[in-house]
Parts: C-alpha cells; sequence; structure tokens
C-alpha cells in the first residue's frame, strides 16, 4: 500500500561518503512486498566494533533477542535487515527463523554467527520466511559495494514515505573521520531507550565499550525524544558500527578521552538529523512540531509533561486544524502528574506568547498566532515557572492520513 | 457544531423516578451554545449530604476548587452546572466568575456559599461570562421540579451526542431507596479518580463521611476503567448528594452498617452504567470496546496493560479497520513496562483465539474472527501467564470521526 510522500519530507539528500570497511548490496527477497527491494545486507572488516541499543519493549522481537545476545562480544562482521515482517511474537518458530538467517549468512560469509546483527521490522504476529534469504544472499555478497547509501535506506522502509539519511565528517588526530547513518520509522515511534530501525556506520577506532558507553546519551537526545503516536515498537534497535579504518587516527580505548567529545558530538547530530526524519515521516504528518517545556523542577519532569503534550490526541488534532488550542495544552500538563501550578504556566506559539500567569496574555494577537499555525515547522513553549528543568520532545500531528493508514484497511 | 448521533447510543432510556428532596431546572443562558439548554440548577432539602471525587489534573478549573473548597463540609443544598465553557485555566477571572456564580445561587435560594457545589464544562481557557447566570438563575428558582432528568442530562452535554441517565432502586429496612445520576463526556475522557461530569443523587439517608467512604471504590471500577482518548480533563467532577428522605429508612452513620454494601453495589451498578454510556459516545466512536487483561503478576499491573491496550492509537485504528490485529495488542503489552513473558501471551478476540503461548494459536480461524470483528460490541482478552492479576478497561475505537470532531476547524 503507497501512501502520498509526507509533505514534511528532505527535498535534497545529503551526499553520503563511503566508510572504508563497509560494503553492503540489497535485493528483492519477495517476504512481504512486490517489486521493491526488502533485504539489506551490510558487511564489515575485521576489527569493526559495534555499540548498540535495543527496545526495553518487554515483548521484544526475536531479532532484537539476537543483537542483545550479541552485543556483549562488541565484534561485528554483518547485518542483515528485511522489511515486511518484524518477525516478532513468532515463538518457536521466530527463534528457527533468527538462527536460519544467521547460518545463510555465516555460510555465504564465513563469518561467525555472533558477530552477525539480525533486524526485522514490518508486520508483527506473522511467521518470518527465512529461507527466502537463501535465495538472495549469496548473490548480495557478490556484489556487495560502498555505496550508494539512499539504495540502503529504501531497502529497510516499511510505512515510510521516503528514505532517511545522515551523514558528519568530523577531524579526529588531524584526520578526517566519518559517520553515515539510516534509518526507518513512520508509526509505532515512541522509541523506549532506542529507535525503530536505526544502523550508523564510521571509520573511527573506538572500542565497543567506549562506544557503548557514548551511545546511551545521545540516543535520549535523538530517538528517545521523538514520538509519533506513543506506541514503542517491539523491534526498535539502533545499531553503531565502527570499522576503525580512518587513517592516522590513534584508536580510542578509554572512556576518558579527551578526542571523544567531538565525536560524541557529531554521532549526535547524525543520530537527531535522523530521529526529525523520522518525525517528518511519521504516518499522516502535516505537521513537524518541537514542544519545548521549561522551568519545571528538573529536567525528568520536564521531559514527561512534554511528552504528555506531544502525546496527547486533542493537541495534536488541534495542531492539524491548524488551532493554537492552548486549553489543550494546560490539559495535557495538567494530566502529566508532574509538578505544576496553574497560575504560573506560560504559553507560547512560536514567538507567540498566548497565556501567562494562567490565564489569556494580555498581549495576545489571535489573527498573528493564527497565521503561524499555518505553517509546516511549528513550535510549542510551555514555562512551568517552577525551577530550571527543561526537555524538549518532537512530534507532528494527528490527521486523517494517520486514521487511514492505520484503520483503513484489514492488514 | 452538531455531530450524527453515535451508533453505539442506547435505543430506549429508563424511567427515572423521582428523588425527594432534589428538584432542578435548566435553562438558556447563551454561554456559548444558542438554542439549547447550557445551565443545570438543581436544589437540595435541608440534611442533604454530600460526598464527591474530582480530577487528580494538577491544572483543576475554577469550579473545582470550589467543590474540592466545599466537600469537607459535606452539606449541599445547590448545584449549578453550565455547559459551554469549562472556566479552566481563567486565574483571577475565574476565581472571581465562581465568587458570582456562588452569591447570584444564594441570593436566589437563600443558601449559605460553602452547600453551592458548582461544575462547568466546554472550552478551557476562556473567561466564563457569570453575569449570564444571573438573567436566568431566578427563572430556574421559580420553576424547580423533580423531573424530567433527560432535560438535566441534555444541558450539561457538550460534544455528547445523547444525554447519559441511569437509575437503580433497593430495598433497605423493608423500604425503596432510589439512585438516579446523570453524566457528560465525549472526548478528553480518561478520568483520573473522577469522571468529567456525573451527579448522582438519592433519597438515601447516609452521613458524608461515609458516603465518600463508599466513592472511591466504586469510582475505580466505573468512570476510572474506561478512556476515549487517554487525555485526563481539568475539569472531572463527579458528586452524589443524598437527601436522606427515603421514608422509613434509618441514617447510615458508620462505615460498618451492614446495610451498606448493597447500596454500594447499586451506586457502584449507576455509575458504570453512566461510565459505560460516555464510552459508548466516545468522539466518533463506531464500536465500544471492553479489554480484559488476566493473569498479570497483580491486579495494578493488569490495569496498567490493560489502558495500554486500550489507550493505543495502533490498536483503537485497527478496531476501527475491523482488523483482529493481535500484533498490535503485543505491542500495547510490551510498552506497558509491566512484567509481561511475550512466549506466555494468549489474546483472543471475544471467544476466538487468535494467539497463545508467544504465537499464532493453532485453532485460529481468520474468518471467524473477521466476522467478529465487524460487531459493535468487542471483547480483547489477554492472558500474560505470570499471576493472578486482572483488569477490565472500556474504551472505544478510534476513526476519522475523532479526528473531524478535534481537528477540522479553529475553535
Amino acid at each position: 500500500m503507497a501512501h502520498p510522500v509526507s509533505p514534511l519530507a528532505p527535498t535534497t539528500y545529503p551526499e553520503l561518503p563511503p566508510i572504508a570497511g563497509v560494503r553492503f548490496a540489497t535485493a528483492e527477497a519477495g517476504i512481504k512486498y512486490k517489486n521493491r527491494t526488502d533485504v539489506l545486507l551490510a558487511t564489515f572488516d575485521e576489527g569493526t566494533t559495534v555499540a548498540g541499543v535495543l527496545t526495553r519493549s518487554l515483548c521484544p522481537s526475536a531479532p532484537v533477542d539476537v543483537c542483545r545476545a550479541n552485543l556483549p562480544g562488541g565484534r561485528a562482521r554483518a547485518l542483515l535487515v528485511n522489511s515486511g515482517n518484524a518477525n516478532a511474537f513468532t515463538g518457536f518458530k521466530g527463534r528457527a527463523a533468527v538462527e536460519l538467517s544467521a547460518k545463510i549468512v555465516s555460510d555465504a560469509l564465513g563469518c561467525p554467527a555472533e558477530t552477525i546483527f539480525l533486524a526485522s521490522t514490518g508486520v508483527i504476529g506473522e511467521p518470518l520466511p527465512a529461507e527466502k534469504f537463501a535465495a538472495v544472499t549469496a548473490g548480495m555478497a557478490g556484489r556487495l559495494a560502498d555505496g550508494p547509501w539512499l539504495d540502503a535506506a529504501r531497502a529497510i522502509m516499511t510505512t515510510d514515505t521516503f528514505p532517511k539519511v545522515a551523514t558528519a565528517t568530523i577531524t579526529i588526530d588531524g584526520q578526517p573521520v566519518t559517520i553515515c547513518g539510516i534509518a526507518k520509522g513512520s508509526g509505532m515511534i515512541a522509541p523506549d531507550m532506542a529507535t525503530m530501525l536505526s544502523f550508523v556506520f564510521t571509520d573511527m577506532p573506538i572500542a565497543a565499550p567506549v562506544l557503548q558507553g557514548l551511545l546511551q546519551p545521545v540516543i535520549d537526545t535523538s530517538f528517545n525524544a521523538i514520538t509519533v503516536d506513543s506506541d514503542t515498537s517491539t523491534s526498535d534497535t539502533c545499531l553503531v558500527f565502527a570499522t576503525g579504518k580512518a587513517p592516522g587516527v590513534k584508536p580510542v580505548t578509554a572512556a576518558g578521552d579527551a578526542r571523544l567529545p567531538a565525536f560524541s558530538q557529531a554521532l549526535g547530530a547524525v543520530l537527531r538529523d535522523l530521529a526529525l526524519q523520522v518525525v517528518r515521516d511519521g504516518e499522516g504528518a502535516t505537521k513537524f512540531v518541537a514542544v519545548h517545556v521549561e522551568g519545571a523542577v528538573n529536567d525528568r519532569s520536564a521531559d514527561r509533561i512534554a511528552r504528555s503534550i506531544a502525546n496527547s490526541p486533542l493537541v495534536k488534532t488541534a495542531i492539524a486544524g491548524e488551532d493554537a488550542n492552548w486549553g489543550r495544552v494546560v490539559m495535557a500538563v495538567g494530566k502529566a502528574g508532574e509538578p505544576a501550578d496553574r497560575d504560573r504556566l506560560s504559553i507560547a506559539f512560536g514567538p507567540h506568547l498566548v497565556a501567562e500567569q494562567g490565564e489569556r496574555a494580555a498581549s495576545y494577537d489571535e489573527a498573528a498566532t493564527s497565521a503561524y499555525m499555518k505553517g509546516q515547522e511549528l513550535e510549542i513553549r510551555v514555562g512551568i515557572g517552577l525551577g530550571t528543568g527543561r526537555a524538549t520532545i518532537y512530534t507532528c500531528d494527528l490527521t486523517h492520513g494517520y486514521i487511514s493508514i492505520n484503520g483503513d484497511y484489514r492488514s
């Protein structure tokens, strides 16, 4: 089922350079979709380290179990991803499917099972016909290349309407170090310590435990700061592969390394770029919304209030209706269960202050605020007035498009 | 803005008998709506006790503050309710409006302010023009009557598409005791220890503290067991007024009174009837859904899992699409954050077992399950397989109608 491309899609894509030590290929395995690629195989040179963050869902998919088992080893040689079937809630058949998938990859590439990472996305609860990978994996292994990255991003799409890529290049030890990432996701997006699916690749030489230590904080301000529909996937997976092939860069082996902040910042920028693209492709989205909360008793409290606003169906439908409905924002603050004082609240839509001290602002300009709400890029700013806690959550509006994508059919 | 009557509306209404000591009248004050009643005044004879439960929103409306202040006194002589404006997040003007409202009622009836209860429902953040009550209150005081209850229920409607009434009569001390209740609510329904607005009246002689003690447990299995859209109102108010006029019934003055269980059960039945009517009038609802969770580690855990399912936009849109999408139910169990084991889950839609032991049930009959999903009254049964905790939450589907009601306009 094809849906129109999101009006919030990027108009151009950045040029993603190759990452030394990373090659990939895609194929049409016919898992569910017809006439499009649905499998991505990526391979990594010997010495590649890996870190990852996975869904906190208590009903995770079978490939999430595989990643969780293999991550402590810290070594990666291959990644196999399919779209069309999540291999989630598939019981014994699901475990057999991931074992078969790993064997197919191991046979084709000659690498041990514990260095093979798997991810699947698509329908939940249907057995994954992993035998279909056998028919295409040898072919992919024969045409591995270091680009184009957009092909890789397209192969992992489900209800996405555009592929998601991001890149950054920084200088470390006087040498260029590159990070390239891809992601997919459109619905079932309220990542809980991870994202739907995102894979990031770098030539940075960095030990797996150090990379793992970097990852969680940057996830918190990227994928964990977005929500499309408050529904957390069974399959959220974010993996970062580091080949260490950047020439002339001395390996990072300790968390205190002075070169890490620059790398961490660049990694965060790539993840944040990808995360915001996921929101821009939120099912049915027509508006991109940044919800900023400040003045809460602490950051955690601000985060909960911001999520309460960003997940509220009434706030999201009001935004779809281009309605500066601050009453619904008040409601969402009130239901968050966090300290708030009605009579200290201030609320602004972009530059337009609509409420302060618990009532409509004297300066409120309805015409100007209404004009602002017609834009595609909106900000909701809420001042709690109790402390210095702050948080930002990114979301989109809730439209007929979301209902059509998720309700207008029998799967 | 009129919306089509919910397809889940009751086809007949019960006959509600008068309650001795309760009289009421309605009027058109023109707060927001035209050509319909928007004010309800109810009066209670001397000796009427009152108990209530109010929103836990930290941004409550001004009338909620009034009820919270007056409830400890336990005495009620009047109730004034308006629709069209919630008098929430209205700051100093909101407090002035409730003071003026109470004064208008006090002047008309000669009762003290602390026995006057107020409730308002409608738009949040707009000043309430309470002076409009002055023009209609004397008139209402002059035509107080003991019925018809449907008129009272209609005056408090907002986006409701049908009035909500319920009644029960029981025998205590060999005498009939009657309970009549009304409620309103359609959107912003995820009551947190109360409901949108519900008012219940009885001739039972019962001390206020005893009545208050009874109320919370029955709220938990009625209004607190429903959700339309996960959004908790600023104005949730449930008040129970007991006139004590039932002839020949000795007053209940202690919580241990042996006659209380029968009364509590009847009160619970009335509240539950009203709560389920609120779900049946959920904005845009076309299906009524009972989500039953059993086998959780405890009841609280079961409740959280059931709410996670009942509030999931993906589950609710699947139901709208008549799709037995148990993958989305698994997702919602997984994101609830409560103990669950994917490989022990069982899921049924009504009598149709679709999944057990973490995968599709061998007995799964797609045609029969699909036929079941076309019905208006649905059950989702989830077995967690870990303990004996159980809970039921009632909800409705998420349709284009919800988006139209809440997003297709500028308020």
